[in-house]
């Protein structure tokens, strides 16, 4: 409701607040989990939270920090975190992280405490178009209109962050509907399974992977799923066809045992190559491949001229079970993984890409975690780990840059007792440092590895592939030189305990001991 | 234009790309900084910077630095930068100070890069609203259309940036838009000045000093220049009226031999007491006041019930000329600033606020330039430093914080040869650390105090203003104890000097030895 003056204190009987049917509506949907970084206008929420026992609240320093976290955590958990967030800016700082939850589809629900009702039309100084920074990345966007809603309101918010495959849905929470009595408490809606694909799309693409023609399967989203990847492997022993996977996955499950696939690569002369010769191109929950960015005279779209696409299945549907039907309408049997190989030794001498890789799936426990923004570094980081133990291999789906270091907050959060190892080049890991103060207070086990190169070293690249040779202030412009960060000091200052590599030696004895011990340690690895 | 195909290379003659041009109307129209973030779509931006002489290229490490610090640097030049950003997450990075930027009043012209205008419609991974984002914080958004009218968009973005007193421009610019050739260089609009206020205004203000009535004269906006702050000092003297300014100014000279004002209080009851008795408000350059935040059952309007607001100018007139000419209507003669006494000495002992305030007083050269985001610490800073040499008081406008070391940065560039002191609460800090970076990089005369109370203090005082006793979940959620961040580490890891005082007489010192030498160091006051 728009009220014209300050409501009155009501005396407390046996109704909640508005902030109370929120945190209670959470908990009852078994969201026990908020990321906050709150502020005034969120005060009742914290003191609901005072009152109501259940709620992990993990305190974040920077909202970029609760953003890239939540994303994570629904990327290992499979349900929504809560954000608490405030205001407009509140929101804007976290809004590049949701950028990458987004295209990541991971479940959010954003609460932004706002101005109160009465008060948000006198313009004071944090008043701002909250709908308009939510809608980018908001797939649900509500402002709250009475304290009787808000348990509605917050039920229709996790329904939408739950709709397959996970969505980014905002909440706005004027400061009134918080503090006042008559919160009802609601019930969300129990999570949709995803629309299955038509019988006629299975018979379809199995006529494509019958016709001869060289044909690819490109899968994406949530058909990179253990069983969906192993179908699509056995798919492509019984046909022929060539398997790849979208280049940035949100979450895939690698290591021994698991179907090894390579992604598209980055660059865009490679991304070409990778579908060269393929006259047929399948989808599975992915949408048609296209290179990261464009540059002169070159084309966007990957796939060959001629090339047929044939979307089996969108990232809204179920590409899992699409798949197992494919294999069966095909009478393809169930083919294991291919052995990689046995398990590589600890690397020695000079740091390379495939060195860090080596000593990664040397050490790398059961069931690590690795958030990977190793950006121009990393690119190699795939075949080196094939013979690793079982894994989670998280990426910078949206390539906003500055995820990495929440995301490991969000994924040790979401995936208890996992070791977490973050790959992340520096460069990137300016932009939200201050997740490590996070990672040191909730005592989570986080190593992080920086690739410290010193440059945007992506950058260089990118200048030789729009045609320009850097000159003196371009190179200026790309160069972390000057000063050179220390990042022993950047953790230590945050509470993380921190030391520096300079080769693989020393960098196999640091991961060595970090994974040897709870909580977060940070390498400074020079490269 | 919309390309269905990407363009080929054409033979370079004797045009320009659109980049050339953009830069070359920057440079034509005056603006000869730029605070910068870039990535692959402003690599021909880059790549034309290192082609043209006389642009000032600042690197920043995150975009909420760029765009902090073009704010500040519009508030001490009195110009326009340019930022250069990556695409929608780049500028969602910035939108926080973009917010602050936009209730300061400052001009700013964006420079935002994005997918070319014919792949944008493959909704590649980093693909977003962008215009979406930018339209909270801006005046004015545009997407380039072709290479032909980038000269004359930028010049439209300038002119808009430039109107009284600055507004935040964006400009989006598709990458192919930089890299054709065919740009057209072109000239902005000269600034235009400021309507005036209509004759009938300042005899309707005249006639309310005249009436007996007790009377606020609230000054806010380009009306806290020296001279109209004169005008008004000696408008309120002549007529017994009360000189208050709005809470936060954007730039405020003071010290010595300037009009000794206070401003709104920020704790509400304080706010309605400024106000308490005043039967009219005369309003120059500012809006009706209000209260930063509502709580329960409390007014938001800071006027008394019944009291007459009357607007003598808005932010967008010329409330220095209004003023002028209201003391001349009234006959009020020119009087000259009280004297604050001698200036203070060294202060001793434990840290509190006055002595904070009178250790600035007491050592701060001539001209030095506050940026204040102390935050709760800082609401007693102004009665102490009444008597230092004369110095600007720069504010968080927009109530977004982490605002204080990017306005640090671009105060130091805006105005060069002054030293810039920083007060600076540690938990508002660690949303823009990264600006140390640049600090260090660009050699700046910053002296950074970071008021470390090691807890979020002002959510302590919001919770008990909205009515809520903290338990163990809320005081958990305010304190940065835990674990305790050490601003010596952050800031050496920026390549900033930094040093730890305990007591007023360590700040002294440190004080001291760093406004006797050049480039930036931190101080980590305890409280």
């Amino acid at each position: 409701m728009s009220r014209s003056l300050p409501p009155s204190s009501r005396p407390r009987g046996n109704t909640v607040n508005g902030a109370e049917s929120l945190v209670r509506t959470l908990l009852r949907a078994g969201i026990d989990t908020v990321f906050a970084n709150p502020g005034t206008s969120e005060m009742h929420f914290v003191a609901a939270l005072d009152r109501i026992p259940g709620m992990h609240c993990v305190l974040c320093l920077d909202e970029t920090v609760v953003t890239g976290a939540a994303d994570a955590y629904y990327r290992m958990s499979g349900k929504p975190a809560a954000t608490l967030l405030h205001c407009g800016p509140g929101l804007a700082n976290g809004l590049a992280n949701l950028h990458n939850a987004r295209r990541a589809g991971s479940g959010v629900v954003n609460i932004v405490g706002d101005q109160a009702s009465y008060h948000r039309p006198l313009d004071a100084p944090l008043t701002a178009d909250v709908e308009g920074i939510a809608g980018p990345v908001s797939a649900f966007v509500r402002r709250t209109a009475s304290e009787a809603t808000v348990g509605a309101d917050v039920a229709d918010a996790i329904a939408a962050a739950r709709r397959f495959p996970g969505q980014v849905a905002t909440l706005i929470l004027p400061a009134d509907t918080a503090w006042e009595e008559g919160g009802v408490v609601a019930d969300a809606a129990a999570p949709v399974a995803p629309p299955l694909v038509a019988e006629a799309g299975i018979t379809a693409a199995a006529a494509l992977l019958r016709n001869g023609k060289p044909t690819m399967l490109l899968l994406g989203g949530k058909a990179m799923g253990e069983a969906p990847l192993r179908a699509a492997w056995s798919i492509a022993r019984h046909t022929g066809a060539k398997l790849l996977l979208e280049r940035s996955p949100a979450r895939l499950p690698r290591g021994r045992g698991r179907v090894q696939a390579e992604r598209i690569p980055y660059p865009i002369d490679q991304g070409f190559a990778a579908f060269t010769g393929m006259e047929q191109v399948i989808l599975v929950n992915t949408p048609p491949p296209v290179s990261f960015f464009a540059y002169p005279g070159k084309r966007g779209v990957l796939t060959p001229e001629g090339c047929a696409v044939f979307a089996l299945s969108t990232a809204a549907q179920d590409g899992a079970a699409a798949l197992a039907a494919l294999a069966r309408e095909l009478g393809a049997p169930d083919v294991p993984p291919a052995d990689p190989g046995p398990r590589p030794g600890l690397p020695h001498g000079a740091v390379s890409p495939e060195g860090v890789a080596q000593s990664l799936a040397a050490l790398m426990p059961d069931n690590a975690i690795i958030i990977d923004e190793a950006i121009s570094f990393g690119r190699g980081f795939f075949p080196g780990t094939h013979a690793a133990p079982p894994h989670d291999w998280m990426m910078l789906t949206g390539g906003a840059i500055g995820a990495g270091i929440p995301m490991a907050v969000g994924a040790a959060i979401g995936a208890p007792g996992r070791r977490v190892i973050a790959l992340q080049a520096d460069g990137s890991a300016m932009y939200s440092l201050a997740g490590l103060w996070t990672q040191a207070r909730e005592r989570l086990d986080v190593t992080t590895i920086i690739l410290a190169n010193r440059k945007y070293n992506i950058l260089l690249g990118e200048l030789a592939g729009v045609g320009a040779n850097p000159g003196r202030t371009a190179l200026d412009m790309m160069d972390l030189t000057n000063p050179a960060l220390d990042w022993c000091q950047l953790a230590g200052g945050m509470g993380v305990p921190a030391s520096r590599a300079a080769s693989l030696d020393e960098l196999n004895t640091l991961l060595a001991a970090s994974l040897s011990r709870p909580g977060p340690f940070l390498i400074e690895l020079l490269l």
